[in-house]
């Protein structure tokens, strides 16, 4: 890199930009690509000779700048950010917009970030956005094991929710429960509605978040209550089905369904804003935990799909790169 | 790069770790280097093909990551840096403690704000972590133009002190004014103790900030009322002289000095982490705006030392790399 090398003590000409090696990164350190710096009175105190320096510090004068950081050092926490991708993550590098980054919550590894970019845009911009659940009510979610269950029920339970979930083991049942779930149902075994109607003496839920679709529809509007709000975020059940407006109608009731990924920049910058404001504070105060059900390295990247389609996971699937 | 290619649509099997291009970076986007990423169903869908890619999106699968900022594109403002330097700043490049960086504050560019952390950190860790000046106290700084001065001027009376300056010519006083001080003091021309008496009803200031050193240090403690504090930043008069200990003693005083630049690395964090608190919100308010007298390309380095060696500028004087 270029520096400025103070050639032999003197005036202001002794300085001259040189070619010089560029610096080591340590540990704690981060490596900033430089914009810009400021001239300090004590600056021309070094060049003169008259400024014996700290240990460790460069040659080159210079107290300050302004700039990119170009690397982080092994033992910084700060500067490390996760992202929510159009796409690409499955790769060394990816380029983002960068409303769609977001810096890794304290207390959580840099790996353990991956895990938080979509199940939190997903949840937040759906149960909390767009469904407004709020403390006191009932929520359902659909799938309570997976990565958007396990953080759905966190978050909900941290808001102050009553947290209904279904899954497909008592394994997985038990894992919710843990988690924070109140209530949690076998769709294997049981029938949701049912069950959600007994648990709430017939009331319903207030919100729903689904991700089956058509084969739970109509069960979805029966266990809502007045005013109940359905969110469709998947459709493993299917996209085509008959509707009774008439139940609709007589409860009020909100269907709605959209992903995240064909958003505008600018929208997913409002969440990504949004979950900042809201979500971070969750995770970092331990409210809100990473559930990984395993980290694989890329190339067992197939491993990794058997899994997920097999669904006998709890949690996330990681890549690391 | 390495990145997880589809190679035909299909099974797990059909992905393939291959050797690809880099991704370009757009204007308004960020480089990851990518730690980890996490599996979402739809990226089974889009190995089966079943999951039309919206435009503009990278054809490797992956929602989400974590990993570290390599490069910024040039309209995006967030994840660009300023810091405090041990030294080095004069060059492209510098590795520094991750503890003495900051974020460039809102609403200032990259460039301008290579004038905050020496002045931040100085004046803040100065006059108010150690002197704690506090609002409707009378504080007084010595070279007021000065990139030290025209800073302290800024912060002080967004805090709600009274500000006194010294400076020596009716221009640099007039800028001084303009910045928001209320009595500035030509010291060419006028005793600035007299000033100061005649201006606080023979009180006396509650803070000074001095760069001067020895042959302002009688006046200076005799400028002060009871309980007042003198903090000593530079020695630009001498650092050997008498001292009477016996005005100390009567009102009270309190004389420090100290650098910034000895500092250990925890508390050189410290400092930043309550400049971040609480001067960054005084700038992105506009409260506090850089005043940068010039910004010369890194080969005018010379000129720079002369133009801070001749004291006829006002503010910070930038190279820009």
């Amino acid at each position: 890199m270029k520096a400025v090398v103070i050639t032999t003590p003197g005036g202001p000409d002794v300085m001259q930009v040189q070619e010089v090696d560029d610096p080591q990164l340590n540990d704690e350190e981060v490596l900033i690509k430089i914009c810009a710096t400021a001239l300090n009175r004590t600056d021309t105190l070094q060049r003169q000779g008259m400024y014996p320096l700290p240990n460790g510090v460069p040659p080159y004068p210079g107290l300050e700048c302004s700039g990119v950081i170009e690397a982080v050092g092994k033992n910084v926490d700060k500067w490390k950010v996760c992202a929510l991708l159009g796409g690409g993550g499955y790769a060394e590098k990816v380029a983002v917009h960068s409303g769609q980054v977001l810096p890794v919550p304290k207390g959580i590894s840099l790996q353990e970030a991956a895990a938080f970019p979509e199940v939190a845009c997903t949840v937040w911009s759906t149960v909390f956005m767009t469904s407004h659940l709020s403390s006191g009510e009932n929520f359902l979610v659909h799938g309570g094991s997976s990565g958007i269950g396990t953080f759905a029920i966190q978050i909900a339970k941290h808001i102050g929710a009553k947290v209904f979930v279904t899954a497909g083991s008592e394994e997985k049942l038990k894992r919710c429960k843990e988690l924070g779930a109140d209530v949690a149902i076998n769709y294997k075994t049981e029938d949701f509605l049912s069950r959600v109607k007994e648990e709430t003496g017939g009331k319903g839920v207030d919100v729903i978040l689904d991700n089956i679709g058509s084969s739970y529809l109509q069960r979805n509007l029966d266990a809502l209550g007045l005013d109940g709000r359905l969110f469709i975020i998947g459709f493993q059940g299917g996209s085509v089905t008959e509707i009774n407006l008439s139940s609709v109608f007589a409860r009020r009731l909100t269907i709605q369904a959209g992903g995240l990924r064909g958003r505008t920049a600018e929208n997913k910058a409002h969440i990504i804003a949004n979950i900042q404001k809201h979500v971070w504070p969750a995770i970092e105060e331990g409210k809100v935990k990473p559930v990984i059900h395993i980290s694989l390295p890329l190339s067992q990247v197939a491993e990794g799909h058997r899994i997920m389609e097999s669904s006998s996971h709890v949690g996330k699937i990681l890549l690391t790169i």
